[in-house]
């Protein structure tokens, strides 16, 4: 049977980076894509980009949607505006790209029921808005999906022909699963990041100890100088996402939070585990752990 | 006054990335090199590549020099053969380019009293050994310098001059401010990146909590797949370091103990400080955190 995404024109709902992306890939595959977006001035420069076959910022353009990508920030997701919700074709399959996945899910299946499929694209660049689009942004890239019990499998199979059409490698898993693995991998690593940044700061204000008076000569840098000045690529890269966009790591935190404590905690007890080798001097130990942590990282790269 | 490795030849032990940069450099810049090197194939490659104007494993190849550079692993500074310091000349500028200057800086005030000036130049690659050393390496780069009261200002001002020569940028501070950064910026993020592939691997195989059952259909993945396969590029940057050389990261550590246990101590304070936020909800001080963290970032690249 043909997909659905073929018999029936595609909506997008909000045209930033993914929106943008996958309206660009859909048309490319033959596909008709319907766009809302939320102001005037976007949907001009969205059309002059071709990033959907018709957009607007009518609800009313959603008509005739067989699928629905809620293609929004998870804010916006949790807390949907009333006209949108209204204007959702009756019969049509809503999915949504969101970071995180069980409270988007209980939203929507709230609303929607069963054709609502909880699903998270990880294709991302730094950049956002109706400029971020670009042809080919999901190929090869996981698109994960979070059916619940209450998930249409029609609906599913539904999205996973639309990812399939862009080229992403299709995953599904339970929801569960799905918000730890991005606590563990993306939002503890905002968290790891910022405390590295905080300890550098605050260490680098930290009057020494006894014994340890500062070099006399007058040439000598200050602390809080010196260690900015040796900081190198290797801190660059271990704060890049601790020293990123504030607004979107809380949002990941709040919107995670049971997840992203229960990270922190596997991640206290390995901090801890690794602290106690360095002061108890067991550096056979330790270079055992740093051994492991090697053969580890390539898997998750 | 004519620069003093102008005067005399420079001997620089070891040609790996340090020795064999410096080495291509001082000679560019007029500089007579003598280097020595710990086995035959090793100085047969230098003298093709031409990373010294002799080179030879017996230690008599630094007769002669006025200034002499130990390029040497941070173990074999803290341990160094007989051989090498019997041979330096007796009243030759000694200079090192060890990573941490503590022990350092005691064992060769030991050794050679108030001529030996603790150096660290900060420009590594990711390469090392005979094959690495490029021309250009300290060029912007910092060369920290680390005085004692017992340094001798004309030996300090003799290394200050080479370090010049390469177009490296001197700094001088207090042996303890030079361990406490190096810990902040450049061993404490070895730690914690190692505990983050740490946490992520190990939470991967924690089974979820009741109700959190695994999605039942037959394609879905399990979480320590799933976890792997959803890292992106923040995780693999923010664990580079963690994932690097075991060896050199537990040398680090076991040659900053004190400095890196501060750090650790530093680093604890503010992860648990996010951590609270997190576990109490306060999500408007999250941010302020979080916002701190971004503008105190760029002073660290």
């Amino acid at each position: 049977m043909t997909a659905l995404w073929r018999r029936h024109p595609v909506g997008i709902v909000g045209l930033g980076l993914i929106g943008g992306s996958l309206g660009l890939d859909l048309q490319a595959a033959g596909g008709v894509v319907k766009a809302l977006v939320h102001r005037e001035a976007t949907a001009e420069r969205a059309r002059s980009r071709g990033l959907a076959t018709e957009v607007s910022t009518d609800p009313a353009v959603l008509r005739g949607c067989g699928l629905v990508v809620l293609a929004l920030p998870l804010d916006r997701l949790l807390e949907p505006w009333p006209e949108l919700v209204a204007a959702l074709p009756p019969e049509a399959v809503i999915t949504d790209v969101g970071s995180v996945k069980q409270p988007v899910l209980a939203q929507w299946e709230g609303l929607v029921g069963g054709r609502f499929v909880a699903g998270h694209p990880m294709a991302g660049t730094a950049r956002s808005g109706v400029e971020a689009g670009e042809p080919g942004l999901f190929l090869g890239r996981p698109w994960v999906a979070t059916p619940s019990g209450a998930t249409d499998p029609a609906a599913l199979e539904g999205v996973r022909q639309l990812a399939g059409a862009v080229g992403a490698r299709w995953l599904t898993c339970a929801v569960a699963e799905h918000d730890r693995a991005v606590a563990l991998i993306s939002h503890l690593p905002v968290l790891v990041g910022a405390a590295l940044l905080q300890a550098a700061d605050r260490g680098s204000r930290e009057p020494l100890g006894q014994g340890a008076a500062p070099a006399d000569s007058p040439a000598a840098e200050d602390l809080a100088t010196l260690v900015r000045a040796l900081a190198s690529s290797g801190y660059a890269d271990t704060t890049r996402v601790g020293g990123g966009n504030p607004e979107l790591g809380t949002l990941m935190a709040r919107s995670n939070r049971e997840a992203v404590l229960e990270a922190l905690g596997f991640y206290r007890e390995a901090f801890t585990a690794l602290e106690a080798l360095v002061e108890q001097g067991e550096w056979g130990a330790l270079r055992n752990d740093l051994e492991e942590c090697q053969r580890l990282r390539p898997d998750f790269l």
